[in-house]
């Protein structure tokens, strides 16, 4: 893995490429990227060591996608058809079927594993790339059976070098379940802070009232919409089922506030305040 | 100064003794609490110098009420009673229409000032009191008319020199707003948290998928249900608005979803962004 390829070099791609070069500093990272500013950000700030264009991945070891995941769907068969064999190409995206179904039988399709590091801030593009955002965190695999097992181990021994655990997961699992672990949490920020902005936007003075516990469940507010526009549309199904669910938890307990049951408030936080333990077992 | 009284040794209470303390040593903090057991931890991590009960505090020349909203309207009233006239009782909580209501017409009036610090933690009991979790933060005052200018005057130097900025703020106003800036918060962040247990419990090794976001978003969702459900039930209107609204705009976006449309769905995400700069403001 002496050449590597980052296609994006924004908040995802470019830590990649700060923890990968930070592991061997022999590798070569090229950065190619739509945006000819963001290429000199990354360059500028060390998370590259040279720009490259698409046409360049022909002498890859490791090509790793990380773009929009409707970028990914079309781009992906595409830079397959470019690749050697011994080259493998990653994306790592937030959306895991489509992206699956793209490549599903093109003929390199060994040379492709399909992985979800589960990492990120608020923050987007090449300013926002830290070193260490994947130490200790989950890296969710999908159809690891489908990759040139040559290829596969490589590329897991260097995710888990810089501090990955690997979870293999089926792409409509993954879909599922990160609707609820990370798709709605977004959505909630987001109208969170919509509500917050519609009603209080023309009342002076009011934002020092928000403390640190506005600040802290509004954060993902702050987030790309060219990032997430994409994902909501790839993952609609399954997003809108747990919308729903989340909708009709809240009137329920709007209800409840409205009948004056607050014996049965207090019950409902009790027992979610379970998610603590949950919460433990992640850090 | 010298003399001051914290009923409820928890996070709010023990948190102020603390910062109370550090700024001048020869004060002497004074705990009451129902709890022996919070008492003794609050002794021991040296938040009070000394435990003491309600009627001591006719000595006090400042009582910091820090319990929970009901409790305080309850008592309020009887403690002003037990005072002398040089003592001032502040209390903390976060509603104040209901608690400035209890006393509007007591003889003792001019001896409270209803106050509102804005911070805090998931966490709750004396173990979670931390130094310096004033600094920089704002006090939201209500009624400041009300009270006699002297022991205004002493109170108010003592919370600006722990480093808060006095906001000033009718009562109606100040449960208005905070329903949208705080108890919002939170009651988004305990139906998050129970919208993905009610799925995901059964599910092994999922919350594995839980990254920093979700653990931001839903991180309220820790909060003592002990001291929310008095604070909805005495802001129970405006919760109520405030759900209502944040309902209405998660059906909308959910709606959007079913038909489709990712250009007006892109649209409500870059609007919301504009938290950012809100959210400057605040750091």
């Amino acid at each position: 893995m002496k050449n590597i390829y980052i296609i994006g070099v924004g908040l995802i791609g470019g830590s990649l490429a700060l923890d990968i070069k930070n592991l061997d500093a022999t590798t070569t990272i090229y950065g190619i990227d739509k945006s000819d500013e963001h290429l000199d950000i990354a360059l500028e700030n060390g998370i590259i060591d040279r720009k490259a264009t698409i046409e360049d991945i022909k002498n890859a070891d490791l090509v790793i996608v990380a773009i929009p995941v409707d970028v990914t769907v079309k781009e992906l068969p595409k830079l397959l058809d470019m690749v050697s064999d011994d080259t493998l190409i990653v994306d790592v995206g937030s959306t895991k079927e489509d992206i699956c179904s793209a490549v599903e039988n093109h003929p390199k399709r060994r040379n492709f594993l399909a992985m979800h590091p589960i990492a990120g801030t608020e923050f987007s593009g090449p300013n926002a790339a830290i070193l260490g955002l994947y130490n200790g965190k989950t890296n969710i695999i999908c159809e690891v059976e489908e990759t040139a097992f040559k290829l596969q181990e490589k590329a897991l021994k260097l995710f888990s070098d810089i501090g990955m655990r690997m979870r293999y997961m089926k792409p409509k699992a993954h879909d599922k379940h990160i609707a609820y672990m990370s798709h709605l949490s977004h959505i909630s920020s987001f109208m969170l802070g919509k509500t917050v902005i519609d009603k209080e936007k023309n009342e002076r003075d009011i934002f020092d009232m928000a403390g640190s516990g506005f600040e802290s469940t509004v954060r993902l507010a702050k987030s790309s919409p060219e990032m997430w526009t994409p994902i909501f549309e790839q993952n609609k199904t399954n997003v809108i089922e747990t919308l729903e669910e989340y909708i009709n938890n809240l009137t329920q307990f709007k209800e409840l506030m409205q009948r004056d049951d607050f014996e049965a408030i207090y019950n409902e936080m009790k027992n979610t305040n379970y998610i603590k333990q949950i919460l433990n077992g992640i850090a």
